[in-house]
Formats: C-alpha cells, sequence, structure tokens
C-alpha cells in the first residue's frame, strides 16, 4: 500500500491518506489530495509499483495513472520509468514478482533522484539570486506551493528560497495565496511557518501592489511542464506574476527539474491546460465546514454561476528570466541552452549562457 | 433611520440593516455592510441627515462617518455637503428642524444626481466602446462591483456594460471573483445574473490567460479616488489588470463620476491605501459558516500568519485608456483634461480629447 498526506486537510490537520490500489491513487491525485510536479512522478512510479505488487493488471494501471492529470508532464514520466522497468523485467525472467520488485525499485530510485535534485535545484538557484541580487536581503515573492510537500526533497522553487533563508539572505518570501485551492495559504504557509521563515500571505491580485511599492526582487515559480521552446506551464496565476516582473524589471525565475521539461511539447500553445470544476471557484471550501454545494463548499456566487477555471497558465520562454534546473541553469531562455542543459548527463557546469 | 441591503449576506440572503444613528452607519461602513464609491457618498449624506433629525451632534457624526474609510473620497464630498447644508440652515434660521431638513435634503439630492450621473456615464462609456471596438459584440473584464448595489442609480463600470447588454452589443462579462471578500463572486455575478447578461466568473489570477487567449476586448472599473494627475485608486487587484491590458493591448477604461476625483490629492503617491485586517486573507468566511477564527471564519493558513492586505491598489494616468465620467470621456488622461471635464457644470460635448 500508499500512504501519503493528504495535502487538503492542511493546515488544519495531518491526515494520512491509504491507497490500497492505483484506483484509490488515481482518486487522490484527481483530487489533489497529492499534488505537486515531482511529487506526482513519484507516486505515479510508486502507483505502477502498487499495481505490480498486488497483482493488478500494471498496463492498465499506468495508462489510468498518466491520465489523472493532463498538464503535468512528470505524472506521465514517472509512470512510463516504473512500467518499463516493470516491461524489461518481465520480458527478461517471465516472472511477475521480479517485474514488480524492479517496478518498485525504479519509483525508489527516482524518489531518490528526486531529493537530490531538489539539492543540486537549490544550489544553482541561490547562487543565480546572489548573481543577479547582490547584497542579499532578497525579497522573493512564490506562487502555489513547491516545497518539500511537492518533492522527494525540499522541493524546487521553495527549496531556493529555504536555501536562502539558511544562508541568512532571505528577508522575506511573499506567498500568493493561489486561489482557488489556496495551496499558498494552506501549504506553503504551513512549510514557510515550519522553517521558522519570514513570510507573509498575500491576496494572487495584491501583488501588483507589492511590485508597485519596489517590495519584489524576484519571483520563484515551479513549473508542470516546460515546452520545447522553453514556454512554462504552471498554476494560473503565474502568468499575470511574469507580466508584472516584466513591467517591473523583476526577475522572473522557474525552478524545476530537468523531467519537467517536455521535448516532445513544441511550444506554449500545443500545451494542453486542464480545466477543473467550476464549484472550486463558485463555492469555498475549508476544512471542517458543513456541505451545502455541488461541490461540497459553502456558495459564495448566485447558483448557476458559470466559472472559467483553468488549473494553469502558460508564460512564453521571452518573460522567463530563467530555469533552474539540477542540472545548471538556463538563461536566457531559449530553445537550444534549454535541450543542452537537458541534455546533460550528469552535473556539470553551474550555468550555460548564450 | 436609514435602511440598507446588508451586502456582506448577499447573494445567499437579501437582509435589510436599519441603523438608527450614525454610530450604527459608521459600523456598517467599516464592515462593508454599505460599500462601493458612489453609495458611500450618498450613505455619508444620508447618516448626517440622520444625525441632525434625530438631534445628535452633527458636526460630531460627520467626522466619525468621514474617517469612517480613507480611500474612497465620495464619503467625504458626501458628508460635506450634508454638513454644509445643515450649517447653512442653522446659520440662515436658528433652526435645528430646518437645518435637519436641509441636511436631508442635500442628501436627497445627491441620491437623485448619483442616478443621473450613472446614466450619463453608461451613455457616454456605451459610446466608448462602440468607438473602440467597432462591430459589437464586447467581452468585458470587470472587477470588484460597481453596479446597482454601489449607487442610486445602475452604478459606475457595471452600468455601461448593462447598456452594451441592453442594446445587444455585450457578448460577455468576465466577472473577476474579486478576493479577499469577493465582491465580484457575491455582488457582481448576483446583479449580472439578475440582469439575464452572460457573464463568466473566474478568479482574479485566471484573467491573465483570458487576456492571453485573446478573450478581453475591453477592462471596465469603477474607481474609489481619482488624483489631480489621474491616478486611479480601485480595489486591489485592478492594477494588475492594467499592466495585463497594456501589455495586450486591451483598452483600460475607468467610470466614475466627477465626485470621485480630488483635486487635492495631486497624484498616486498622495493616496491614502486602507489597509485591511489580515483575518480576511488568512480566513474564510461564507455566510452560515460556524465561526472559530479570529475574525468569525475558518482558518485557511497557519494560525499567526501575517497578511499583506490593502484595499486598493492605484493605476498611474499612462496605463488608463479613458476615465469616462457623467460629464465627459477623459482621454488621453493628463491632468489638464481630467480637469477640464471635472469643471463642466451640465453635461456638455460627449468627449474631450488632447
Amino acid at each position: 500500500m500508499l500512504v501519503l498526506l493528504d495535502q487538503t486537510r492542511l493546515p488544519a490537520e495531518e491526515v494520512e491518506l491509504v491507497c490500497t490500489d492505483a484506483p484509490a491513487l488515481v482518486e487522490a491525485i484527481r483530487s489533489l489530495a497529492v499534488r505537486g510536479a515531482p511529487l506526482l512522478g513519484i507516486a505515479g512510479a510508486y502507483g505502477v509499483a502498487l499495481a505490480a505488487v498486488r497483482g493488478f493488471d500494471v498496463e492498465e494501471a499506468a495508462a489510468a495513472l498518466e491520465g489523472a492529470r493532463p498538464t503535468a508532464v512528470n505524472l506521465s514520466v514517472g509512470v512510463r520509468r516504473a512500467r518499463a522497468a516493470h516491461r524489461a523485467a518481465l520480458a527478461a525472467t517471465g516472472e511477475p514478482r521480479q517485474a514488480a520488485e524492479a517496478a518498485l525499485a525504479a519509483a525508489r530510485a527516482l524518489h531518490q533522484e528526486d531529493a537530490e535534485a531538489s539539492a543540486r535545484m537549490a544550489e544553482h538557484g541561490l547562487a543565480l539570486l546572489d548573481e543577479l541580487l547582490p547584497g542579499g536581503g532578497h525579497r522573493i515573492l512564490t506562487h502555489c506551493n513547491t516545497g518539500s510537500l511537492v518533492s522527494g526533497g525540499e522541493g524546487t522553487a521553495f527549496a531556493v528560497a529555504l536555501a536562502a533563508h539558511r544562508a541568512g539572505r532571505l528577508r522575506r518570501l511573499w506567498v500568493d495565496e493561489t486561489r482557488p485551492l489556496l495551496q499558498g495559504a494552506r501549504l506553503t504557509a504551513y512549510e514557510a511557518a515550519r522553517s521558522g521563515m519570514a513570510y507573509t500571505l498575500l491576496t494572487d491580485n495584491a501583488a501588483g501592489s507589492l511590485f508597485a511599492a519596489g517590495e519584489v526582487d524576484a519571483v520563484l515559480i515551479g513549473a508542470d511542464r516546460i515546452a520545447a521552446d522553453g514556454s512554462v506551464a504552471n498554476k494560473v496565476g503565474s502568468y499575470p506574476l511574469a507580466v508584472l516582473a516584466r513591467y517591473h524589471h523583476v526577475p522572473f525565475i522557474v525552478v524545476a527539474p530537468v523531467t519537467t521539461v517536455d521535448p516532445d511539447t513544441p511550444d506554449g500553445a500545443s500545451i494542453e491546460v486542464e480545466q477543473r470544476p467550476g464549484h472550486e471557484v463558485t463555492e469555498v471550501t475549508a476544512p471542517q465546514v458543513p456541505v451545502t454545494g455541488i461541490g461540497g463548499g459553502t456558495p459564495v456566487a448566485p447558483l448557476g454561476t458559470q466559472a472559467y477555471n483553468p488549473a494553469f497558465d502558460v508564460t512564453p520562454p521571452e518573460l522567463v528570466t530563467a530555469i533552474v534546473t539540477e542540472e545548471g541553469v538556463v538563461s536566457p531562455v531559449t530553445a537550444e541552452i534549454l535541450a543542452q542543459v537537458c541534455a546533460r548527463p550528469a552535473p556539470g557546469d553551474d550555468r550555460l549562457t548564450a
């Protein structure tokens, strides 16, 4: 079985969610109980291993897991890696049990690699911050949740902020609440508080005031999928931050492992953006609130109100100052430099520039 | 006594709030039970009249009302107008009763004028839309709530969208939910639904995706205070829309009566922006939800989380395509044209341009 921290219950409660088969994990992924690009990859790989260990149809489980959420490429990468290990072992040995062991080993390896990738992204990201903003005292704005809750290690963008905090060079972490599901308020604030960081929560639309007041030195976000041209799909609300950052000449930095880069997606227009249910917008759901609405929340809009609720938006490469990966920093963001960094077999130089 | 529709209870319930004295009205204004720039002016004037009719200290009531919220200049304008009428009548007749009648007459006149101003703003605004966007089928994005709930008439920005709807030229009204208090979801969606408009609700941070997809033809917002240089203070989240609109070459139009223009505020930097309690961000308050947190809501962030919660932001005149007033359209937005339009004693030409 697979035991996950149910992220929908945070910060009010730390509840473990037990998945005994792949369909339960698919449901956990769809409901965002488990979420965040790197963690989705790890969960997908473990899900395939789980199906194999329990003797279910591995190919069927892999297909269901891969389709649970369309935008995050890491999910697909993790599922395929465990499935490939399973297929190879099955072909070589003909033993389902050995094939299941191979799938589990692949999931564990991915988990471990992700932790190591986090540490390297944090290192590269902090070096970049120090280069772009000499003197420290960084005031960093972040969106959504990118810390240890979504990673085998300390995360992506959050790991960089945490490294700055540990080095005594983080003045403030500005945390966008991240509507509609409030991952910033519920999860990033929780992780920042646990880490002893100086943080302040704000509504997503208050970020403009911070930029205008000169209170933001850099924006750091994660990514759910990066196209071959450097277009970045991330939590809805990232693109407006990129436009604000450009208007105010503030660096806009994306932190993501190379597995987030999908060479099969040529550009931003090719990225499929998941549309989520309207009730996430038309109803407010808070922990332990009695249920009355269609989605189990309390209505905050007239009944029958139609909602536009894309889960992600796409930021074009020209608005991205740098993409920080575990293999180095891509800056400026071009298809060529991105491909070069992603092609590295092992950690190489800190940075490639054109 | 003064009977108001309690806007904090909408759309779940239509509850009347009865204010029998000025302190009750001050509390209603602070809690946003009564809100919106034009309505605040009318309420302030009636509040002075109420104090006068009931024999309370009018000067004291006026001072308390004027200070209830710092950013909306209309509140101050309304209070001062009723107080001036009261003072003048008292000086002329020495009769408190006649002075109270004069204050009430001033409030009623303001109320009536506001209704007429709404109609004229709608007319000027629709003409401007048709000029900027020939062919109709307007897809308008709006923020916060600017309809009949905040006006003696049909409002400001919403009145323009409503005029477009009645003329068959509104394809869609995009309604920003407007965090933290969700005036868009609760109030604008309510007014749009009642008017039979085609509308769609979105989180504030999803507006960027609409701009990127070319789904927004114009942004229409109200204003709480306009400085002499044309800087516009409005609900937090307006400025990011202005930056997005500029980046995407979409007109950004402010609709406000001339009383919103404050010649004593020279520029954007001089506008005092009200900071509201952090619990509006750290807790979710929905109608009929059991109370547990500091602000009576359900916590959505870790306890002790600090919040940045400005009620307004300031958009500089260079990002504003036009200011539509009842006296005509200010475009381009310069101190000179703004002063000319505001100085008009009566409705003049439709538009002044440099």
